[in-house]
This record gives C-alpha cells, structure tokens and sequence, in this order.
C-alpha cells in the first residue's frame, strides 16, 4: 500500500512536470472567455431555466464553479480596466469625478483611457516569452496611444469601443474593427455587418474563428499565450449568426448566448484536440450584471438583486467557471469569494512571474483555491465611479452608500431593478448610510432582502470588521487620475490609423471638449 | 464497424430485458422523494448559490433535469392528494368553498379527507403485485377513515398532519407518528423529539432508516415496490441531526436541506448497492413553492416570482429531478412541462396497468419524455381553492385572477412576495382579469415581470388557445365535494389508533364543528 502511494506521487509527480515541460517552454497558456453583459443566473449551470449552455455547463463539469466571483465595478470599460491592471477603477483611474457615485465608461468621445503607468498582465507576460492576443471588446480607450498593441497585446481583432450603432458615419463614425494595429473595416459595414432589424451577424464566428487560429499557431510556435476571447453578442445591440437565430426560447438575446456557448466549446475543444489543455488555465467570466433596464431584451441575475450599473449583487456577481484538466479537479464548487482582477496575479503566479511591488494590487492568486480549494480571506469592495457603495468581508455585505438611478432617469422609464422594491436599497436618490451601513449576510440572503437589525449582537460584531477592512483601504488608496471625465468630438473613431489604406478615413471636426454626462 | 454495432445493440437489448425480467417479477419499482416547502432554487443544480446539494445535483448528473415541473397546488395538502390522485383538487375535492380563491390544507381539525371515491395509485399498483410505504407526512386527512393504510399503502412512518408544535397535549394535542396503521408516539415527545431551541432532531435520520429497510426488506422479497418518502424537515419548525446542525452557511433551513440531500444520496446509493437502480424509476421534487413568508427561515424560488401559496411561478414550480439508470440517458434536460399528478399516470404506464377510465385524470404519461425526451404538449391549470388562477399553454401563461394575500394579512406581515412589487401582480385584493388575461411568456420572462401587450399580434395569437384549454378544463369539470370547509375540534388527534397500547390517549373534547376559516 505504501510503495502503491509512492508510485503514485511519483507517477503525479512526473505528469505535473510534464504538463509543465512538455510545451511553451515549461509555461503555462491562459485563456479568458469574457462575457458582455451576461449575467449570473445566464448559464444553466447557474440555474437559468431554459438550460441553453451545454457547453458552459460542461466546462463547469470539468472545472472549478466560483459562484461568489465579482467583476471590479458593475460597468463595462471599469470591469475591465481592472481585470487587465489587477486594480480597482478608483486607482486605475475608470472612473469620474464629473459627479459623486456616477458610473462612466469609454463612449468613442471619450479623452482618457488607459494610462502608461498602469502595468497590465499581458506586458508582464511578454516580457516572460509569452504572446497575447485580445479578440472582441477592448473598452479600455480608443485613441491610439490607449490601444492595445501599446499596453501588451501583440494581436488584436475586434474594437476599441462598444459596437453601437447604427451610425451614418456622419453625426458619429461607425466604429473600427481592428486586426492588430490597424483598422479593418467598421462595425455594420462590409464585412463587419449587423443586421439591425434580425440581428443577424458573422461576428461572434469570426471571433470563434480568430480564437482558435491564434492557439494553433502558438502550438505550432511552441510559445506561451495569453488569449483574451472579450466577444460582445450579448451586449446590445445583441447579434447572432444564422444559424442561431431563432435557436433560444428566450429570443436574441437567448441566440446570443448558444452562439458564444457553442464559442466556448469550440475553444476548449481546440485546446484538447491539441493536446494542451492541460497546460492552459482557463476562466470564463462576464464583466458586469446583466442589463436589467433592457428588460426581456437583456439577461438573468438569478436570484440576485438588481443588474448592470448598481452595486447590489445582480450588478457585480459574475457566472464564473475555472477550467484547467489534471490541475483543477472536475466537478468542484469553490466558495472562495474572488474577482475578476484575480486573473491577474493568479496568472503571475501560476507563471512564476513576480507582481509588480510599487503599486497595490487587488487581485489576489487564486493558485491554491485552483489546484486544492484552499480558502482566501479578502474583501471587496463595490465602487460606483469615485463613491465606495459597498463591503463585503467573509460573508457579510455592509452599504455605506445605496442608488439604483435618479428619479429624473427612472421615470424616463431606466428601471436598474425592475419588479423589485427594498426599502432603503433600489432608492432614486443617494442615500448615505456610512455611518450607520445596511448589513446583510449573503450566504443566507443572496436577494439582499434582510436587514441585519443595527441592534443585534450579529450587526455589532460584524460591523468593526467591516469598518476595519474599509479604514485599511482607504488608509492605502492612491486615487488613479480620473480618466472618464472629459469628451470631445474631435477624438472619435474618424480616422483611426489604417484607414487610409482601405479609403476610410473620415474628416475630424474640430475639439469640443467639455465634461461628459454621466446620469448613472 | 457495422458488428460492433450490432453487438452493442445486443448488449443494451439483453440489459433492459435482464432489468426488465432480473427481479420483482418483472415490474419496475417506483420511489418519489417529496420534500417539504423546498424552493426551485433551492438545489445547486437549480443554481443555489451555495451549492450544499451534492447528492441532489449527482442525481441530476445521471438523470433527467425537469425545471418546467408544476406542484398541482401551491400548498401542502392538496399538492399531495394531487400526487396520488393524479387528479386536481377541485376534482379529488382537496379544496374549501368557503371563500372564493382561499388556500385551505389539512390541519388537525380538519373534518375531511381523501374520499373513497379516489383512486390512489398505490391502491392499483397493489392490484398487481406491489407493496407501498410512505414515510413522512401523509397530509390527506387525519381521521382514520382517511389514513394511508385505508388508501392503497402497506406500510406507514410518519405523520397525518404538520409537525406544527410544540403543543402541550391540551388545547391541542401533539401530532402522532404513526408506525403503520398504529400510533407509535408524537411528534416534540420521546423518540421524535424535536427540539424547539436548537432545532434538533434525529426524524430525517429515522425516515433515511425506514427507506433503506423497506427497499432492503423488498429487494430481500423480490416483491416489487413503491416508495414515498416525504420528509418534512425543511417545513417550519424545521429540524437536523446534529452532525448536520450548523453545517450550512443558509442556517436551520439549510442545515435541514443537506440533511434532507444526504437522504436523497443515501437512498440513491441502497438502489445501487442492491443492483436494482436500473430497475428502479425515482422521482424528486417538492410539494409547493418555498414559504418565501418565513423570510430568511424559509428556502428559495429562484429567478421566480412570489412563493408558496400564490399561482405565481414561485408557489408552483418544482425543483424536479428523474433518475433511472440505463433507461434514463444521463445528465439530460428535459423542457417538458410536468406536473406531480404525471407521476400517476407514468408509473402506471412503466408498470403496464391501465388507468381507471371512469375519471378525468390530469396527469399525462411521461413514459416516452423519460427514455426518449418526446415533448408532449399540455396545460397547467393554476388553482388557489375553488378558483382557477391562471394557465399555461406552451410557454405562455395568463392569469386569470391575481392575488398575493388580503391588505389585512399583509399588513400584519404577511408577504407572500418580499422585495418583489409587480403592478396588477402581487396585488393584496383578488383582481379578475379573466376578461383580459395578463399574458407572460415564461420562457423570455420566467419572473412574470413583462406583459405582453393586448393590442399586440402575439397577445391576439395566443389567448385564443388559452381560451380553448380552459373551455376544454371547464367542459369536462366535475367538482369534488370539497374536503376542506369544516372543522372541528373533537376530530384532533387526540386518541389515535394504538394509543392505548402506548398509554398515550387523551380525552376527546366535544364537538364543535365550524366552517375553518382561511385567511390566504
């Protein structure tokens, strides 16, 4: 029995090493499969009742279910300035000043973007062999210097901004897709098209297509990659191929979702179909709550409350699945509490990579909850452009601060939380409640209904350590430059580089600048 | 290849024929494993949060997921008569005629019960060779005319009634645990103690115990059998053992899922060790909606609206599963709309006894859904009382009548629907809307919260075959003589048969019958 135990430590031994000699000079790939505006209760895995992912269900089968995962903030450009920095928007600088507690992102007329002196995993990796490429979203700002062949990436397929549309490339220009550093075309023209009235588009299979391309020819090079798959069907307006219109009971948005599902069983088949799964650590994720105000056009929080652009946790918890065969044992469930900006120092530290030691970061490595479920200690914290809504510590949420959306936005009909009503939480104007905050445990009460009573022996023991974990954060936080403060016409996409070469350019007119208006 | 094949083809033949023909004569056993009060959302599989399920979400792994399962009733009662009737309340007569649309049950006053007229299944499976015990809560009368063992079982452990307690044997007295047609003890005394502190109490272990023995003794026997398990720990007062005690993050009412789900892997587990899984069918669900009234105490519905007691998603659909290993192709999902009364019909189906022809019965036959997912259009007719509430027909719903409970009840704190505000919706007086129904399609909008637009095409389209469906219910409706209008306190399990033997009867008060009174 004893020597049956060595050989197989042994025999462990050997294939642990191997997975990590075997290929890409002993590194480890990373994959991130990064939803738009998906939600929690999206995945049947989560619960959504139409079942329509096998093959995100499948992954969780095979990988490691997070069900307490929580993007940086509960918008778009924010959600993944962090996950790329590994730091929360109020330090990375996504975020405005413009008004307390707005949300704000990177509309095309946006001036800021991603600063230099943020250091982002992928130009960590390329400095350790590793070759990245990001397809589909990228968000963090689209002039030229804040693209991403200037923070990392080597390859780029897919657009600077959100693809809203349609433009007559006259008001606003439609927006660029890009291959690697220069535009190809624009979202709804020529190749790039959505049908407005279906819905129809090739896009999310030129993404699948682009993905897998990228990982072959990586395997063939032999050489580490970082592919970060930021496809954006779900995010209105929502497109599907044909052969996924039509598909769900739930509508387009529905369609969206089967075709980015089929998507995520095509890139993980390609990994075992070459043979390197298990030498590619694998997270799907989305970057924000479903947008509830899109009411059926838009995804499921489950059983969460509120979506998209609230702190509530329909608006920051994210249906999140690790996926890494022979490392990560199938079939488990983690209740680690952990975030997005987590894929940053879990991957630095899968690669042996040292984090950067002149800056704080929030993301902490998930290794060990990865490979033996080990449980971390951390808190997080739910920010609302500069205002710090929300703490949670070990299983308790505390609001310092609640907003859904003005009365002014609620009555033009935006409801963040439609069909629910809590007092003192899915309010229309900011109510303050730092000095005495809102807590709720959420292993009990995910919908965050309960009010733990202020003066319960609970609510006292658990408040100095939430008031603790907020004091240690402030008490560190070296707010980042506000990025998401100014706009102006003149920067929009009209003549993104390489727009000569294919007769696209478009004339700029001259700079307005003025504060953006942020109403979230 | 084509040899292969064919020897393949073989092999499966020669198993189903050896499940078929290896025991119990040839018949198939059934077993349905109820719980009590349990929420849709309440099982990982079905996207719990917590994800405390592990034997729950192994069953579905090798079995047939059901999330468009119907409870016949969103209360207790007449949920159960439903069950073994096959057949809605307002025709088994599990209903009160004392108010309009009022939820009514089974307490121990109660004068009525499960009439004779009534065919149980049980009662025709005995016809053929099989043997029934139900162990838990029975809840189809507690006079003795109406006791499981005058109705079709052969064996009895556990309850007429609610464990509602603690009581002190005066006003009331304690409910008796019934060992077959006898009274062994009550509930809070002696051997079934529950204690009303800590909510210990070994009852879940003791039913686990009764199942095994009772498949162990049949499988002994090779007598073929039916099975139902009906344990009530997770209605209030709810209780667990103490291993399971503070073993949840969700507190008592978790506590007493993940015992209840150590049941369902142990059960499970007794089939497999005695080699009669593929000869067995198993059914798990639920009897009603979680009781979303007990707050934080109570258990969860999911994405869905409201919870026990009302005809909202949240009080009617079923957290169900189907296993049956071999015939069932594992870890499938089905979008059959099922109701509890489909069990009737199934297991008659499997076991090849024909059906009473005398009756209307509203269970289908999910036979063909089960080994081959064959869809079978049907509707689901939502009842609260004596008033039909609403329909489903394909995925659309219409409420005829919507109610949540009366202003009265709601303001002493009564909320059926806590969080959840819905115009015309969870309203507190009962609105007719059977002139215009409000129309939801269930699969876009599982949470009830969008309608769809009279004036619209697709409103236009679909009511006339929610029309038709009712037209047809209404034609061919007989209603029962209802069971549950009067009361009376002399019909108390006061001195139940056997409590002599146990030195356990209690004076028989005069009788004081009354119309109950239902305040839902």
């Amino acid at each position: 029995m004893i020597w049956f135990t060595v050989c197989l430590i042994f025999l462990q031994c050997l294939l642990e090493t191997s997975a990590y000699q075997g290929g890409f000079n002993g590194k480890t790939n990373f994959v991130v499969l990064l939803m738009d505006d998906m939600g929690w209760g999206d995945l049947g895995v989560y619960g959504e009742p139409n079942r329509e992912t096998p093959n995100m269900d499948q992954m969780a089968a095979e990988g490691l279910l997070l069900p307490d995962f929580y993007s940086a903030n509960p918008l778009c450009s924010p959600s993944r300035a962090s996950l790329l920095s590994g730091r929360l928007p109020i330090r990375n600088g996504f975020y405005t000043t413009n008004l307390p507690g707005r949300n704000a992102y990177t509309p095309q007329n946006i001036m800021g973007g991603i600063p230099d002196s943020e250091i982002l995993f992928p130009e960590l990796l390329k400095e350790h062999g590793y070759r990245s490429k990001i397809i589909g979203k990228w968000h963090l700002g689209q002039q030229p210097q804040y693209l991403p062949h200037n923070h990392g990436f080597d390859e780029f397929f897919g657009a600077p901004n959100c693809h809203f549309g349609p433009y007559n490339n006259k008001k606003t220009p439609n927006i660029p897709v890009y291959k690697d550093a220069k535009m190809a075309g624009r979202y709804y023209e020529g190749d790039f098209k959505i049908d407005h009235v279906t819905g129809e588009s090739n896009l999310t299979q030129r993404f699948i297509k682009e993905g897998i391309q990228f990982i072959e020819a990586q395997t063939q090079k032999n050489e580490p990659f970082f592919l970060y798959w930021a496809a954006d069907a779900t995010h209105g307006p929502m497109y599907a191929s044909k052969p996924f219109l039509g598909k769900s009971a739930r509508g387009l948005y529905g369609d969206a979702v089967m075709e980015l599902d089929y998507g995520v069983g095509q890139i993980l088949s390609t990994l075992k179909r070459l043979g390197i799964a298990g030498n590619t650590l694998v997270f799907f994720s989305s970057d924000n709550g479903a947008a509830t105000y899109a009411k059926l056009g838009g995804g499921s929080n489950g059983p969460f409350l509120c979506g998209k652009e609230t702190t509530f946790e329909g608006g920051m918890r994210e249906p999140t699945i690790a996926w890494w065969p022979g490392k990560i044992p199938p079939g488990k469930v983690s209740r680690q509490v952990g975030s997005l900006m987590d894929f940053y120092t879990t991957f630095l530290d899968v690669a042996g990579i040292p984090a950067p030691k002149d800056r704080v970061l929030d993301g902490i490595s998930l290794r060990k909850t990865l490979l033996n479920n080990t449980l971390v200690d951390r808190p997080i914290f739910y920010y609302r452009g500069d205002l710090l809504m929300a703490v949670r510590v070990g299983n308790y949420k505390a609001h310092l601060w609640t907003w859904a959306n003005s009365w002014e936005e609620f009555r033009k009909g935006t409801d963040f939380c439609p069909g629910q009503r809590l007092k003192n939480m899915t309010v229309h104007h900011q109510e303050d409640h730092s000095k005495q905050p809102l807590l709720f445990n959420l292993a009990k009460d995910y919908g965050e209904k309960y009010q733990i009573k202020p003066n319960s022996e609970e609510y006292k023991s658990v408040i100095p350590k939430i008031n603790a974990a907020v004091k240690e954060h402030l008490e560190h936080l070296k707010k980042g430059e506000p990025q998401l403060n100014y706009c102006d016409r003149a920067v929009m996409n009209w003549a993104p580089p390489g727009c000569k070469e294919i007769g696209q350019c478009l004339p700029v007119p001259p700079s307005d600048k003025t504060l953006c208006y942020w109403p979230h």
